[in-house]
């Protein structure tokens, strides 16, 4: 047991600390937007990311930076500390990693050089079609969207909302999850396809807030419409019924890299938090002496400790017994860190007042983000049932 | 000790509530705003609030309807169901009823005409300009905005922020909280001047934004910048010194019924989270016969219960033995309110998933409304330091 | 509507809390047991109450002080300041006054005679044997024990725990629940029947402890078993099938009791943390400037107003429309109240430190009267789930 | 970065684990006691470990077992399991675990012969008298026992309570905390002496309960007065002066210990409820398919990884960097595992009904346990406020 990081993550996380100081935070102060997309800085960051070295950094294998999860944790929890730009510019956004993942070992010769290759280049960008507005999509089983094979093409039916990043008209192909036989096994029906922008039939109907943001920044939010949209049959990425495993293999390295960053933004509140405490002083006496101020610093800071080593020790099992001998870990982080985040982050607003809410600081940004994520990919709730049960089945045959 | 509502209450509480139903909720799709100002609409709700009888009511005595805090509270909290809309459209909206308080208790015969009636007409609306950037706020000896007396007039210079309401063009004058004398006793240096909207040297610099929403459908709240700005010195409101004991007369009031409100909102929230309960059958069982979801329908219920009856008892001590008698009790809801309400209102975004950080739901920004007040007039904790050293005070002379 | 308590309600406080200064917390230190029953004192303590005209409170009607419950709550309140002493002196403690009540409501001209009366004068106690060790208790339809009529017998076989009181030996009779006819409706299977103490069959096992407490001061729990044994069948309490409708009805008024103490139990908790934080100076600063500690006490009164205001809504629905108009307001209580209770009587223990624990401060204690009640009459759990069921079903028509 | 255990401790886990199975878990149900000093049977259980080689685990170097702390503290855990007993059977309880660590480090040559010999072979117990009934025992500072210079001897004269063990007549020595120079500066006026427990004027005057308990099992907690008790000195542990810092040596093993064992506690908790919840069918749906049980269940194993892990990080840095490198993180897990693993415990005692609080689980005792370490060594709040002093030092210079 050894609680230390190896050489070469030291040696990325120094060049990348380097980097936010020095393009990052200053980019800030430019991104809040009330529009739908990014403002044209970011590729200026993406350029110099590249240069830096700091690209792709979230891939294993030869088509990225060749990390493992353990090395590129920490390196995420980076980015998260400014969690709308960061990412986005050292090309590790979500949807974007997910898709380029699924495409990397799921995709086709083809598929890859149309889409991964632009995706890795940092040309386009992409977004992951799943959840309906009329269904709880945290039951893939209730998908309702509809994939039907016409000779050689797929037909495709359906409504989705929540599409991150569809609003972003760079954003240049969909990966579309739907129903190719919906009287197979549970787990078989679904089947994934990439549709291109531009495909007659898909209309991105309108974009969707989140507590008032657009997110435009780093990918607004769509909602689709899918009427009659025909793709060939080789937009099927793997197999027919293979959507519902694409979606599970998707989601492993997804949540790690969300808890990462959701790291980065309570380190984030924090440091912000500890400051304003030292430069207020209402009543006569400094906030960073009000004892409950002082103990909501201290809660952030050990909650802040307990929470990045179960994500480290995730990320650890990911790569020494894979992602299914790490499930109940993944599934652990997926429960308690964005709670966890959003606790300390709307501690930080409360000692900002209401300059908390505002533009002004990052935090309300932050604060919207970890709330986000207590239902993205499932509430909290469907991973606790999940968890408990293989806990309880520990003891079944016992009793 | 009796628990019923008088008869005056149950009759406006049946007018309202068909009101509601007739007026206020088919209106509230067309109120989603990313502008500054409320929609056109709200003038025709206006009309119709005024022609039911249902104006004014937050306003005691011959200005008003006359009711008691007891009488006037379930009414508030009936509007607070569509907070964006209902107060607004019954002349009972903050910063506005405040400010007609004030000028109809310390306000010059003068001042009331030009100020007090259109208010009570509904013609223009106000704001108070008490909030700086610079400073702790909560602690009111800490403004630095100065109002200077020069000849006949006050030159006020300062600089203020979240001031709600001011970004609506047709927020025609401001009560501006400030120091006349920096050297006197700490509770009488701050006076309070009325400043028309278009005096020069007052500037709107900008909007903020509070958790990504503009508020502008119900006051859009405003960054001030006052140089060297001259108003007649008979726009000071009552004495100079006395805008200390102004702010805190005017605080009780709108505490009842910001907490009223709340309680409005958690009521609807608390529906739709059962509607959606309902309506919702992931993984082959109704939301609402998962555990935990009945657990926070639950917890939600007995705790609007609990919160309810102490806003009442506050109500009903401001009416009985004045607002000071009442000061734990008011002071008691401005802690508990706004947090209990906010955790109901996550529960319901929770039991929606995504939709309900959307714009397709009143949810996220009923939640917002609530986690504002926990900051807004001060925050949870300076009033939680308050209330415990008084009761402390009961114990200091025995031990 | 209301909030002052009526002249015969004040006229009692007083004369009740100058009891409590005179007799009740004098006798306090005398009371710590680690045996099995109360200490003799109490028989003094009783004749005291008596003569003071403060006796059998609880007991509406004629064979009692003849109060509403809204008029007894407030003096229930002020005998839990000191919940092991002050309710058995003024012959108003659980269990014997439910089995009063039962008795009276219930009961025949003969088991008045026999059991009312004394127990009335306060010369004899009972206990309530209704849980089991083998099943959910909370689920009265699960009770195992079996009441079966032989000629002009009952003959009960079963076995029971946790049956409080039983272990003083001054406990002579014993209201027995169990299964007269276990094919019948889930509701009607139960029947209540009273078995003296000294009947063949009836074993007291063992003594129960509750959190290393024996409860002895005011009635240890036991573990009964009950092997053939026979009564007349004139001890039925009502009728055949009738068990489960007393039992219910027998417990709206004990919920109130015991709700209306713990209030009293926790602004004891909140007088004794005040008057420990204005005596202790770790590292320099009394601990009532604490901020942390200033927390806990505003957070407690307020707290403590909410929940006493819905107790005593609860006891005016009782009086005005009945306990089942009342159903959800006491399962309000049931839910909020010991939890409530239970943070306050924490919080004061953390502010003693060791001492809190032990028995010099009637803290610990506190503590685990509250904590039990989260689990006595059924967990909360149980009582949220159905209490959320009513909210669910005023919109099951609506979807 | 590597989250597995080494072979080493694999080995002795093994062991001990077989060990609980035959030795510990058999005897728990003969442990119950409210008297005041462990069953005979502990003696079997102590020559048990020893002859199977799980003596003393916890010592260092060549006195003990020679184990780091990142090997000790997984076995530390499992004889948390059963904290009655275990630590006892194995010589690793406390408070002989740090006394033995003090002699081990501090203690003379002579010093050691009489009782560290004695304490490292089981056949004596000892005490450690530092906390005192009226004072913040939290700040050592405040101690108010003198001990004084007397020719060759030293005269102590002070009032100690809650000294853990010194119930037990086998506790032969006490290490004695007082202060030899009161006008020294505030962290060398403290001295640390040997005071046999036959010592004349040294009375043992009464027990103390924790929440009922006796304690008596794992070593009765009592009452000291000390009245011109005189000792030589040549009993003087160190240094005249030096007692806040051996104090404060003897903290850091401790806290490590303690919380360690508390993971241990919290295990035994979830298997307990996960077996109750599967054998307990109330309102005929299994426990164990409760939403709300499974939400603690879940809860629980997701707060137990993330504390586990933070524990074994701080012993990691304990051999890596020092106690004093280890700081932060010591302070970190005193702060968050005993609440943690009190709330776990409270749900277990919850999922079993009556039967949690009482004596035929060992979960009542396990509660008290937990809950007495929030204020063992220094309330939680102490800690918070020590810790976030730490964190605003980082920014104090860069604001």
């Amino acid at each position: 047991m050894d609680f230390g990081f190896d050489a070469r993550t030291e040696d990325y996380r120094k060049k990348l600390l380097a980097f936010m100081d020095e393009h990052i935070y200053p980019a800030e102060a430019g991104f809040h937007s009330d529009g739908w997309e990014p403002p044209p800085i970011l590729e200026d960051l993406k350029a110099a990311a590249k240069s830096a070295g700091l690209w792709n950094l979230f891939l294993p294998g030869e088509h990225g930076a060749g990390l493992s999860n353990l090395q590129y944790a920490p390196l995420a929890e980076i980015t998260g500390r400014s969690p709308a730009i960061a990412p986005a510019a050292l090309n590790c956004a979500a949807p974007d990693t997910g898709n380029m993942e699924v495409l990397a070992e799921f995709g086709s010769d083809e598929q890859q050089k149309q889409w991964l290759e632009p995706l890795l280049a940092g040309t386009i960008r992409s977004a992951f079609a799943m959840t309906e507005p009329q269904v709880a999509s945290s039951d893939a089983t209730n998908i309702g969207t509809r994939i039907e094979r016409d000779g050689d093409d797929y037909v495709i039916n359906g409504h989705k909302f929540y599409i991150t990043g569809a609003m972003n008209p760079n954003c240049r192909v969909f990966i579309v999850m739907g129903k190719t036989d919906p009287g197979a096994a549970r787990h078989v029906q679904q089947s994934m396809v990439l549709v291109p922008r531009d495909t007659p039939g898909l209309t991105v109907k309108r974009g969707m807030t989140v507590f008032g943001y657009t997110d435009g920044d780093h990918g607004g939010h769509a909602e689709l419409v899918l009427e009659n949209v025909r793709v060939p049959a080789s937009n099927l990425i793997g197999e027919e019924g293979g959507g519902f495993a694409i979606s599970q293999a998707r989601l492993g390295p997804g949540r790690i890299h969300h808890c990462m960053r959701l790291i980065g933004m309570a380190e984030r509140a924090l440091e912000l938090m500890c400051k304003r405490a030292l430069s207020r002083t209402p009543f006569g006496k400094p906030l960073a002496e009000q004892g409950v101020v002082q103990d909501w610093i201290a809660e952030s800071r050990v909650r802040i400790e307990q929470a990045r080593l179960l994500v480290l020790k995730a990320a650890w099992l990911m790569d020494t017994v894979g992602n299914k001998g790490a499930h109940t870990e993944i599934q652990a982080i997926k429960i308690i860190v964005p709670s966890t985040v959003e606790w300390i982050v709307d501690k930080a607003i409360q000692a900002h007042g209401a300059a908390g809410t505002s533009q002004d600081t990052p935090l309300a940004a932050l604060w919207v983000a970890a709330r986000t994520l207590r239902l993205a990919d499932g509430p909290d709730e469907v991973h606790k049932r999940s968890l408990a049960r293989r806990e309880l089945n520990r003891y079944r045959s016992t009793t």
